[in-house]
């Protein structure tokens, strides 16, 4: 059976290519998702989820079952700690999956205002990618296929 | 007539008894809101209410009437001054009726993390109760239920 | 063609004219939002929103297209990093409109609690005006009107 | 054989009921430990004690045997690390009888000045209860009382 | 009788039109006041006034007598707390006359250096307009007069 | 009828003239007290503690009835809420005879290690004078006569 | 030869008597001044002087010979490096006529606004007395005149 | 032509799975290297450099010529301003070969001790990559790579 | 004659060997003191004091004759700004008898909770010794005779 | 034509040589500007100016058109930001002029009390020469002279 | 076997007995070397190292195996994250010879500038000794033995 | 016999002129010292050294002999402790000698990053010059010039 990973976008992420191209790339959140299920397509089932409210995001994080996430919460990144808990709670629900967090940013957040250094996720993820652009999605998939293969 | 209260639980609260039940213990939401319901039938009218969403919890206090709240906010008792703000509404539009908040906790916040020493409504509530599990909620509601008697 | 601009309103500000009109006056959000519409009919286009999500507020300003917002946030312009890159996007897609945002609070926030001395918005807003009351809002959009005019 | 549980009161409470009965009730702390007396009579042996001096509450927690505690140390709350040493003996040395702690304060010392934030006692307690006055008392023991009888 | 109100500058002010006429305006300190003066002509009494001497403008303080004040204090509103005691004491002699302060910025100070974030005067004034330009001057006596209007 | 007057001194201050004596002075407290004694011998009846126990010092001010407190609490000022607590209490309670506290330091605190400058009572207190040495409880009684005075 | 000793007053002290005399009293700066006139006849010559402007402040302490000074700063005890600095010569230049600084506050600042709490002259000064009202001066000169006498 | 990268590893990562293989991993670090030599063999030139010594690496980043660097600068990451000095020197020396920096550490650094959640080098950085094992030096020079193929 | 050493136990010591015995060791307090008395016999005098109560341990250091004192002062080291001056008087009393103090802890405070981590006796002792269980005793009066042989 | 530059001293400095010659030497501010007179003087037009009022400072560079500044500014240094201000606009009206400013302290404040670090000027400034003496001023000129050469 | 003990000194720790000998004695490190060697002769085999380069202190570190480490890392301690971690891995690779390491300082670093007071190995360390001069390192060696000789 | 003086040199100087010529000049190290060996010929024997190393600087410290050192450490200014004991060292022996030390930066620190503002250096220099490029080493050799020969 495939290993089953959820990409999570926070808010404004589904902006992504509609605006300033020259920084965050000409793809859309939907085209980076097409790329991400064709580049996994044999290895992996994966799930898509973009929400702009914080609520939604806590109840798709409640919601979800299978072996690792890969969450660019966006700016909520430095301001919930309800997600935090959310994703926590997930974490142990599907610990027996082996479920594990990876952070992903596009760009590279230690590098810009001081408020996006404080994250309330990077504790309990077990890796942090930012500044990679989309191939950070990537990145962390290939991660966490590897955790996955090492417990099966 | 018989005083008129809310309980009002905050993000991932309707996972109670669904998760981690040795340290949240068994019971669901709705089994302890019953148990409420039972305890207080003859002295109180009780009012549930849940929601994982910001918004809607403000707009919950917006439309409440009545006589005291015992809130659980979870993780938004730390980072929602909005919420802060409806409840400094609620309590003024319900003064007349002697309405009085009391935040509760599951846990003992006191001893987790430092980001959940910070409570946006403890100083605009009367009493604080933490780490006495399910019987918070209870507490809350007997001292608003004195509180009340004293009132009338 | 006239200017465009929005008045954007934030959580708990749907309660205007209905609590404490002694200290936020008698007028309800919908007669202020009138007012400003006969004062500036012939002058501008103006839009009206209010949300007390979030979420909702960040997708306004994904959908907006105009000349100027004149925002008043309530307390999500002290903790909502989220809404503020909303703004950003937003004002970076309608630059070409020479689009700018007012910050605007009814009272003096600066002689409130410390908590409401952080806005996440003020420093890409192009003025911040506290304390007029219902008045500033027309001021906002008369800057906003200013501006627009030096431009074209 | 009944559960076994102290009520300590710290400096000043010997005060209770002579001074301020708007603010703390016109009870004194011996009317209110008969009260507690009466309504546990049948339920559990109390203790009680109080006293001005940080000595002789740090030498009370060497001597105590028993339950659990509820303690309101009034101001040494926030400056005596020297009891809080004296209370994680003691119930390191009762851990055996399942003794807990909980933090009792009349009042909510969340609303009061900065210096009452914070406690040394709090994170080696199981409970905090502020701000419901003589209830808060009560409130600790039957907290006390559950957990003596989940592990009986 | 017209409301008597008094435009204070503080230091560098007098240099407005003759530098960074892109970023402060063509218009000299001179222009602005006889276009405020135009302005208001029949409805209220302007009184002028700047200095870049700290002790004069508490001197001035010290003397006024009237309705309202627009206060641009440049660099002193960070620094100086005698100024504030001036205003204060200006406020509370005038009292009578429902004499109130408006603290204005020709830029929006709180996009610049955080040493300007800080203003010893925001919480004795009833509001505060920054990054109007010289509009601000406009704003802030139509307050004045409203608030005026409204007391008689 | 005369007024009472506390003279309270804290920890250490049972040594002077013992020790340092080109630092503290010649007198002994019993010296400084006899003077004191026989300078407002008519005008006064003065009341004089010492206690190098924090808990002794609670119970003085819970015992003491009177029109005003000379108080050096040594120490203690700066790391003790509970006395901090009976001052309040005391004042409180005897705020009918118009009672007010005056802090008194022999040295002068401000000039000494940083530890020194947090004082609990100082913001309970009418007045400060530190740094005058044994005329520093002289300079307290008068004060103290003097507002005696005024109110009778 | 009488001893010498300068009364210095900062900004707003002018305005003594005229304004809030129920707070600072009905007397002005010159009934308080000739009142020590008149109780320090025999014993001392004083100097008076007051100023709202810093740089005559610095002026007159690099002008004064004497023995000693009594300084109420006002609003520049908190902001100003520049007369601490001249105080600091004047006191050097002086040191052999044994001259001493007493920091003189009318008000209690300790119970104030946080930022009274800076003082750039207490540690330079050998005393501090504040919240004594108009006594506070006699004091400190009755303090430096008691200095004064052991020298000589 | 191939495109040049250097991988650069700072104190203690010499010692790659002789310990804690558990934690870090069987491979040493010739193994990781070997690994990546051969995964890139026909896409890049790669450079390897291990030191413990804070001015070797300064020399090394000297000397480098090449498209990109990939950084584990273990504990110097948080106490070597010297190494972001040269670091930035060699961005700039091959700022016309497209050179870019990406910051790697094997295990998640932002859920260690708070010593290291500061970096200097993530500012000057193009992307930063935590937690993912051995894995993030293929990730950082992928990146390299793409970003290397997009200029050329 | 023999140098005189006091050995000075703060709050909770007397618990010694009675709680935590693979913490604390095995030994009592008496039997450390008794070894202790062995171990210097015919080098030194030795006093053992021993209390719980700050106001006794601050009335033991003004009657201390002697060359030197080994303090374990237990958490009354991080509160206590009392007993520090106690023990500076102490100290320059004893100055003729080079009496130095040495702050002993069983534990290694610098490992445990931050707000152990400040000590008020550290930096008017000559040494700390911290971590070396019943040792430290011992090492403290080793030092202690070393330095009292040096001066005589 | 020579380069024009001006030597501008701030509170305090008319002293220097007056007092503490063995710290400030026995040059007084005549003679330090006459020497760099001499120094300078078929090289550069120097203008002396002198003031211990800030706006004096404040009003000397809105005058000022010249090729550098070499700014002594005393205490104002670490609290006008008025100065700052005016001291920006300066350098900005005479950019054209490649004029500089220089920041020049007799002592090296940096081993000087912590409030001696802030300088609102340094980071406007292109140099800081602090404890060089009066050497200082001819550095600054020196210094103000080569930019000014390789500009020409 | 006899034990194995390092003694780790670090930077100028060389220059020992060649300056300031009054401060840091007579001897040089290599007759404090010889001292220590003599007195543990038959009980211990002695390691000794030194240097001034961060590099080669982690390196010795990678390449020590024995039963403990006695630790004079001079200025190091309070920089070096790096060694930190090279003592990390020491530690964890000889736990099995129940190695531990003493942290010690020949001057009482609490007692000076507070730069001094963070160190970087006091908490990975078991005992921290400072002030007790050459003695220290005896001290921390019969405190290994100790240990040492407990396990075995 | 001449005056001999050290010209220290940190990381990353060595490349001088070779990159930003623009910013740092376009002389090498080596055509600076030249220049100062030719400046100071007659009057100065020069002594130059650079390294990258923090302990090659250190023990060039411990070898010196000389009057004075002019000394840019480059970043380890801020973070190297141990090069401030080693100059420590290096002043105090060479006390009789008049040495003393001089702080230069080629840039103005003060107007860069805010971690270049702590120099652990700057309160044991004499003085401390930044921003001055290369004639800040010719000022530093000019300011120990003359203080040598006011000591000789």
């Amino acid at each position: 059976m495939l290993p089953r990973f959820a990409v999570v976008n926070g808010p404004n992420l589904n902006l992504l290519g509609k605006r300033e191209p020259d920084k965050y790339g000409l793809q859309t959140l939907n085209q980076i998702n097409t790329e991400l299920q064709n580049y996994f397509e044999a290895k992996a089932e994966l799930v898509f989820f973009q929400s702009n409210h914080e609520g939604e995001i806590i109840e798709f994080l409640h919601s979800f079952t299978g072996n690792g996430l890969a969450l660019n919460l966006g700016a909520y990144t430095h301001t919930s700690i309800a997600i935090r808990d959310a994703l926590t709670y997930c974490l142990s629900t599907n610990s027996k999956l082996g479920c594990l967090a990876v952070e992903v940013h596009l760009s590279n957040i230690h590098a810009r205002e001081s408020f996006r250094y404080k994250s309330y996720i990077s504790d309990v993820s077990s890796a942090v990618i930012a500044g990679c652009g989309a191939l950070g999605y990537r990145f962390a998939l290939e991660f966490l296929m590897q955790k996955s293969l090492v417990q099966n």
